[in-house]
């Protein structure tokens, strides 16, 4: 296809996307969930076909001999697909977002002001591997009241183009409005950077993925985005903590899926506790092939601890190493996780009341967990349905995102032929 | 000065000012209502040094031959100190922002997941000609437990810096934190530029100047921006509206002040009332010297107006004229102000209720107004207090912006020993 004939294509989907978003915006609670609701039915009837396309994706994908663990990520199997259905299900449940008055203001006698939150209009995502993003993130976008653009990995592109024609046709005939959702049909690198120009139709992108497709977006658009940011996250074990509750803590932390953004990176501890905690939890670290690599003081008590470099306080590993440091106080672990830290997740294990008070003012990050795993910060944990992502940026939306990310506001102010004087 | 030492006292500056930040951020209201009251009284007492360095300032403005709108927005008088310190004391009245609970979540038995609002730490404020933005941001910087970056523009500098010397002495001496705010004190561009790379250490940048200026920074740095947007704003007058109310809010939207960016643009007239308000609402143009640009159908009503061009519903004329279109329902006045309007101010005259939630559902703005002037589109005049600008951003922040539009938020989460299974 000629690039400018794929400029064009993504200026008309974008287009039949503002469209619909429009009729979208307008639409009850009711309404949205049938056309969800429809989406699960169908899912369920086509289980097989999901997996018949999905087979050709691997298949592709194995002659082309990429990574095992990226094969699993773009693998479906009924109990995946049943996830992502449960996932709308869970979605269908919450409540609308759109509508509700998030101010209310009555500034004169004859002017009302409300703030109600409306749907952002048309959200663009740009994922990789994974085909169920197609479906979870289509799921929100609707429930919020906007249109979607998905642009998947082209490694994905059967999978993603059988579920879009799965929810896509079921929607149709639930009342969904023509054009809703657009499934970006090609694997040609040129359409995304088509999309990154359409600031006046798009939006919000989220790009989901490696850092460096989340940077090439940032630096080619003017269109606002979310992103996913990386966690270099600590877990500190101050003097009054419960020993047995932090090594098992520390454990989930770090061990429970040491690939993900939340997972625990550096431990602090207290030096008034190292010497207790610190033989128990290596050995426990050691049976599951944590591989720890400490400070001088730490390495004084458990022998087998590698000496950490600087660098080690500033990686995230994303694997089973763990960076170990005794600190000497609670204003030094502050310290280290303000410098080092990526504003993700920090948590504190204490008994201290006062203690946890001021780690959780002191620490600037999304989400601050006394006496409670890392692990933890999750959009369906935190009871928001399924979730596009955990935010690390402090403007619109910050750590776990759901589906009020997703919106925007609207004042709404209604007078009584009121004027400026 | 050489550029690597201008680099290094900016980078010093936002090291200062991320520094006092942590402290602001953990100090309750009284603390920094106690700040903002000692720079009231500061400022009182030193009304004539304040107006004697602005002398300073016109004087050089004069000489360099600046034009008078210009030198008019650069002078203080003892009114416009004045009132600059009510902005202050209204803040003072604000509700603490910060600390407030957002949303609260128990999703099990041995978790408490609650969101609060924090400050977003540092704040750079980036201005051109008008002295009383030093008070104005830094009065809500501060409420809100943020550092402040200043940098004013060159022709206002010895204004800024005698109105920073005196809340910064009256404020430390009140028990602000060392450093809490920073001002730039060189006319030397590359300051600014310098503010650009510190995105480590600055948490969000508000430019407060031109298109030219705003751009200038969106286009070089990666630190978030709230920026205040172009107003293209229109007023339907719906078949169903009280027409004398309709000619009296028509005429505060564009004749009350046209130079600011809440003034209506585009008339809007369904084709039943547009004989009966035309005439009588030209008449009232006329007399305030509003030019008329309009439809070929406005014509046929009213022979005086000139004939409106395609570029002219494009246009924030920003000034005594304005384009008039007769349209033939609402609909139609819709899709006109979905196509030309910046999203900003937008509103209907109507005693059509049903008519009214139409509008107000299918306008996309930051705000929509039903039987009043988009001139009302103002913090103070929502209940604010001062206001740091209106975003025509989606993302963040969108209409009139107050405190909370200064902060962000952070999940504090609770557990007994809570892990993930």
């Amino acid at each position: 296809m000629e690039n400018s004939e794929l400029r064009h294509i993504m200026l008309l989907k974008a287009k039949a996307a503002k469209k619909a978003s429009r009729k979208l915006g307008a639409m009850n609670i009711e309404q949205k969930n049938n056309i969800l609701s429809a989406m699960v039915a169908a899912l369920q009837q086509n289980m097989k076909e999901i997996l018949f396309h999905n087979g050709i994706d691997i298949q592709a994908a194995k002659e082309a001999g990429i990574t095992a663990t990226f094969i699993d990520r773009l693998t479906l199997t009924e109990k995946r697909v049943n996830n992502a259905i449960n996932g709308i299900k869970d979605v269908i449940l919450l409540q609308d977002p759109i509508g509700s008055v998030i101010e209310e203001n009555k500034p004169s006698i004859d002017i009302d002001v409300k703030k109600i939150r409306v749907p952002l209009g048309v959200i663009g995502i740009i994922y990789e591997a994974r085909p169920n993003v197609t479906v979870d993130a289509t799921t929100l976008c609707l429930k919020a009241g906007n249109a979607v653009i998905l642009k998947g990995g082209s490694e994905a592109i059967n999978s993603n183009r059988i579920l879009v024609k799965i929810i896509y046709d079921a929607g149709l005939r639930a009342g969904m409005p023509d054009g809703a959702i657009q499934f970006i049909d090609t694997t040609n690198r040129i359409a995304v950077k088509e999309l990154l120009h359409l600031d006046n139709l798009i939006d919000l992108l989220i790009p989901r993925g490696n850092e460096e497709l989340i940077k090439f977006i940032k630096t080619h658009t003017s269109i606002p985005i979310l992103s996913h940011g990386k966690g270099l996250c600590h877990t500190y074990v101050d003097k009054d903590a419960d020993i047995d509750m932090a090594v098992n803590i520390a454990v989930n932390a770090k061990c429970q899926r040491p690939s993900v953004c939340n997972a625990m990176e550096t431990l602090l501890v207290h030096k008034d506790v190292a010497g207790k905690i610190l033989p128990k939890l290596c050995k426990l670290y050691n049976n599951a092939n944590v591989e720890i690599r400490g400070c001088e003081i730490s390495k004084d008590i458990v022998n087998s601890i590698n000496l950490a470099t600087e660098e080690d306080w500033k990686t995230e590993y994303l694997d089973l190493i763990l960076s170990i440091k005794v600190v000497n106080s609670l204003e030094d672990a502050i310290v280290h996780i303000n410098k080092y830290g990526s504003m993700h997740s920090e948590a504190i294990v204490t008994n201290n009341k006062e203690t946890a008070d001021n780690f959780i003012t002191e620490i600037d990050a999304a989400a601050v967990f006394v006496n409670a795993s890392t692990r933890l910060h999750d959009g369906s944990v935190f009871g928001l349905g399924c979730e596009i992502g955990i935010s690390t940026q402090k403007l619109h939306a910050r750590g776990a995102m759901g589906i009020k990310e997703l919106t925007t506001t609207k004042y709404i102010v209604k007078g009584r032929g009121t004027i400026r004087n």
